[in-house]
Order: C-alpha cells, then structure tokens, then sequence
C-alpha cells in the first residue's frame, strides 16, 4: 500500500504554529484532490442513533465529495465505541443500519468506500495490543477528548475503554493504512495520537521500516449547526434534525425552533446565533450565501424564516430520504453491503496485524 | 459448554478468611480430581526462555498431573505479555518453540491439551474491548502485579499495555470458558479480577445470563525453588538448571551453586536456604523426603550434596531431555502441533466472541 503513504509538503501556517513535532500532521487539500489515489481515507461514527443534519452539513457531504473525487475511503461505525462512556449499549443493531442507510442514502458508494462495523474485524482489534506497548498511562489520561468524554458522560470514574480509546481509534485508522483523517480542529490530538503509535510501532519492532504510514488530519470547514434549543446539534440533546426525519417532522420541529424577537432577519452568527444557524442551514441547503438568504426575508421575521428553512431542508432532502426509504425497504441488500465491507475490512486488517506480527516475530508456520 | 461451569462447595477455611466477596475464589482439589469434566483448566507462560526446574516443580509437573487425571486443559504461550515489560521482544519465535518442546517432552499430551499463542487467536484479543469497558482505572492501577512488574521492569512510566495486562489475561482464560486457573496465592488478584470481569459481563451485558464462568483459583503447593545464587531461580536471573541444559552443563552450574560453611548436610529452609533448595531438588526428583534425601549424605559436605542432586536432576530428566532433543529434530512435527492448537483456539475464541456479540447486539448478518 505505499501508494497510500503520505506526501510530505511544505508546512502551512497551521502546522508552523503547531510546532515541530507536528510537521506534517494536517493535509493540504489542493494536494489530495490532485493526487487522490496517494491517499486513504479513515473516520467514522459511532452507532448511537442515526445521524442530523449538523453530521450531514458537517461531515457527510464532503466525506461524499472526497469519494467522488476519487479518495479511497473506509468508514467505520464503531460499534464497541458505544460503551465507552455508557453502560447501556442501546440498541446497537438498529443504530449500526440506520447509520448504514443514512451513509447510502446520502451518496456513499459501497463500490468506491468501504463501510464496516469494527467489532466483526478481529484484527483491527488486536492491533490494539501492540499499540498499548507504546503509549504510556500518562499519555493517555492527557487525552483531552477522554477527559471531556468521561465529563460528558456523567460517570464517576474511567472506564479502561473510554481511557484506551484513542488507541483503538488508532487501531481503527492504521489497520487498513489509512493517511488521511478528516477531523475538526479539537480532534487533532487524536490524529497526533495515532501518529506517534505509528511511529513508535515502526521505530521499536519494525527497525525503522515503516510498516503503518502517520496518518494526516484533513481540516473540516465545519459549519457550526446548532439544534432547535439553540444548543450544539447533538444526537445527546433532543434538538436535532435527523436526515431520516419525514418533511412533516422536520415542519413540526422547526417550527419550535428558538429564534428571537427581531422580525428582522439577517446572518449575524456572533449576536444572533440561533437566527444566523438557521439562516446558514437554509443557505447551504438551497445553494445560496447566507446573507442572500437573509435578505430574501427581509422583516418577514421568524416563522417566514423557519418555513423557508423547511422548505430548503426538505427538498435539498427529499431524493435522499425517497432513497433513504427504499433501502430500509431492503435489510437484505443492506446486510450484503455490510456483509462485502467487513470482508474486505477484514482482509486490510489481517494482511496489516500480518506485516506488525512478523516485524514482532510472532510467525510460527 | 455448560459441562464447564464451575461447582458450588462449601467455603474452605482459606475462603472464609478472604471474605464473602471471594467465596468460590478457591476450588477444591478433590472435587477437581473427582469430576475433571466439569473444568477446563487454563493456564500458561510468557516465550521469554526456556523453561528450568523452578517451572518445571512447580507448576510443569503439576500440569502434566491434572492433563492426565482427565481435566481438559488450554496453555497459552503469551506471546503479546512479551512487550508488556520491554521494549526489545527477544527472538519470540525461537523462545516459543523452546517452551512448546519443554511442554511436550514433559509430558504435554497435543490429543488431551491444547498449547497455543494467544497472538494468533483475534477474537480472544477482540475480547479485550468489552472487558475493558467494565474495568475502571483505579481497578487496573491498584493491581498489584502490575505494580510489582513496573517496578521490576525498570521502565519509567507504566504502558498500555502493562496497564491493561491483567484484562488481557481475563481474556486468555475466558475466551475458552476456562473455570480453573492453577495459581500461587500471590496471584490471586489476577484470578479475582477475571472473576470479576465475567459476573460484570453477565450481569451489564447478558441480563444475568450467565455467558462466562467465574474461574476458580487451584492454590499450587509450589516449592520454592533457588537458583544457583540462592536467589529465588527466575529466567531474568542467571542461576537457573533448564530442563534443555545438557547433564553435563547441569553438573557444572550446580557445582557453582551456592551452599554453606557447614558440612553437615540438612533440610532446614529457614536457617540454611540454600543448601536446603538443594537438597528439596534432589529429594523431589528422586522421589524422597527432604529429610531422608539429607541423611543420606550426612557429613559428606556442600560437594556431595552438589553431586548428588546432579546425579538426581539428570537421572529424572534424562528421558525428558532425550524427547526433547528428538522433538528438536521435528520442526515440521511442532509447527503443526502448534497450526492445530491455535485451530482449535479459533474456534472456541469465535464460539465465544460470537456470544459476547450478541449480548452485545453487535450481530448484523
């Protein structure tokens, strides 16, 4: 696979600022678009329910995007990720197709990406074992998402998966050699974290040799979605818009969206937050500038908005729901989709725990 | 294999003094012995070096014991607890094959006992996630194996993998539903903490169905056994007799073997250990009393004693040496005897991880 490894550019102001040790940690995008096949793509989400429109506008539409043009591209739902932070799985079955429909439906191609549950490639988790050789407690309690994550999820104490997680996300990027990690801003730690793995799994058993190539993090212009409260749109928080909510649904709760008393509506997301969230998701949605989309409403105030917001949300969605509808239609094809990417999962993964054990000497016959 | 749950007893005296949270902590020999097919005994050792004569009294000879009263026995050569005290493996590959000639010139039975690498077993590994995910932090940092193993690794800060260990090795017994771990009573808490892993498995995950037996600890009578230094003998020490040393290298280390000024040979451990460790060698292996194996040398001093647990070392393991050395010749014979093992740990890692799964939800085709 070392057609996948990564390219080494120039440093961006970003990774100036970031300091040496984390030269070459973030991507240039000019380079990937013309260079596709040099890369390969790895992220994912974790089965808890099906995915809104903040997933969408945020991640979905350009992980699409980058399939389109051409990046090799494995998704994970990372099932065992669930219990990290709660001790009721839910109902992971269910969450794992509808996640799968969501993917499907949106415009990912299980010709061109690879989408597969982790918990059905036991190679991909032993990987972890070696990993944990070579990242220390201390390291792992620094983990800012960890910390956030055990704050969130109101446990008393740290669990041994919440705390190794971000070595299993290792494990999640580096089995099938993925370079290329789309991720925001406060995700970068993770994508460091998996580059020291690799570098360390190189430098101590590998003699140099670079068996797992450090992935690169390819920053997310993410827009900054916000629920109907007004709060982060969060699958935790009852505010969302589910892609696979109906245009009905999707009227109802828009309807009770918060917004405020100015009837004058305008894209001023520092003061105007919930107003200027649902300017910009009309915006996006319907192909236009924020500012356009406001000024189309002029003083018409918040229920002109919210109904032109539905109509932009509902019929930029329509074809995707209608597809939506028909997969769920079909758990057979559904399950071979699966079925074919955990294969093909599984064969990256033991052709990569391969390549470490024999660097370990673990090769018996 | 609910033919493998382990039995109810009365508390023994040793229970009772642990208290009420580690009542069935300790099987009963007799019940053992008396209905092996009710337990699968699982047990093992890291490929670090050849096996010596501390091994061999204390736990070899035992094993091949229990093998042959008919109790269905796994051995797992840790292949991954390699790394978790080093960073330099060592040649694994030669010290397993090493270790699986002395199992099996010991009187290791492949038809009866199944000897295999936990490397080569991902859903055994694969288990780790789940385990890890009931265990908190200060459960693994208050481990006070792992403590004792930092401190004698020399390393600065504790690993991942260190850390984790004691999950690890939840996964080595449980993954074949092991319910009997033969054990000194300093290991204990590793018993205790896998006991505590399966009741934490059943009981989030499974709804009290009992998916994974608690294991039972068997408390080893073993002797202690000096090294030539009068050292406790230890592979990481250079004063051990390894069962692949030849006669006469083993008449020439004991020949260095530490006594005392005293000619009067005796069995008193407390006051003249070393001497002692000698004479308990000599007297096991030729099938005496300590005392008896003493009196016979009366004042004949530290020379004849030397000779005499030489004469007894060699005379018991020559048989054991010459299968071994026959066994040397046979790679092709060992790799398969290994190729079929771990065939055979697949498969009840599989059965195993596919139940945990469905506990879990995690089925989706």
């Amino acid at each position: 696979m070392t057609e996948n490894q990564p390219q080494t550019t120039d440093p961006t102001p970003v990774e100036t600022a970031l300091g040496g040790d984390q030269a070459g940690l973030i991507a240039r995008e000019q380079d990937v678009l013309a260079h596709p096949e040099r890369y390969r793509i790895l992220t994912g989400d974790r089965p808890t329910g099906s995915l809104h429109l903040g997933h969408y506008l945020g991640t979905l539409q350009r992980r699409v995007q980058l399939q389109d043009a051409g990046v090799p591209t494995v998704l994970v739902i990372a099932d065992f990720q669930v219990i990290t932070d709660r001790e009721d799985p839910g109902d992971i079955q269910r969450n794992v197709f509808e996640i799968l429909k969501d993917y499907l439906a949106c415009g990912i191609d299980p010709e061109k990406t690879i989408t597969f549950t982790h918990s059905a490639v036991p190679a991909l988790n032993e990987l972890m074992l070696p990993f944990l050789s070579v990242v220390s407690l201390p390291e792992m309690e620094r983990n800012p998402t960890v910390k956030s994550e055990l704050a969130a999820s109101g446990q008393k104490t740290l669990n041994g998966l919440l705390l190794t997680y971000p070595v299993h996300q290792a494990a999640d990027i580096l089995f099938c050699k993925g370079n290329l990690v789309p991720v925001g801003r406060d995700q970068l730690p993770h994508v460091e974290q998996t580059r020291v793995v690799a570098r360390r799994i190189n430098e101590r058993y590998a003699g140099g040799r670079t068996i797992l190539p450090e992935p690169q993090a390819l920053l997310s212009p993410a827009p900054l979605v916000l629920g109907t409260d007004g709060d982060k749109m969060s699958k935790s928080r009852n505010n969302f818009i589910s892609i696979s909510h109906t245009a009905d649904e999707t009227a109802k709760l828009l309807r009770k969206a918060k917004t405020d008393a100015d009837r004058h509506i305008a894209y001023e997301p520092e003061t105007r937050p919930e107003v200027s969230s649902l300017v910009l998701i009309g915006a996006l949605l319907s192909g236009q500038e924020p500012e356009d989309f406001a000024a189309a409403l002029g003083d018409r105030g918040g229920k002109a908005l919210k109904d032109a917001v539905t109509e932009a949300v509902n019929e930029h969605l329509a074809p995707i729901r209608a597809r939506r509808l028909e997969l769920a239609q079909d758990m057979g094809y559904l399950r071979q989709v699966l079925r074919d990417a955990n294969e093909k999962a599984n064969a990256l993964a033991d052709a990569t725990l391969a390549e470490v054990k024999d660097a370990l000497g673990m090769v018996y016959y």
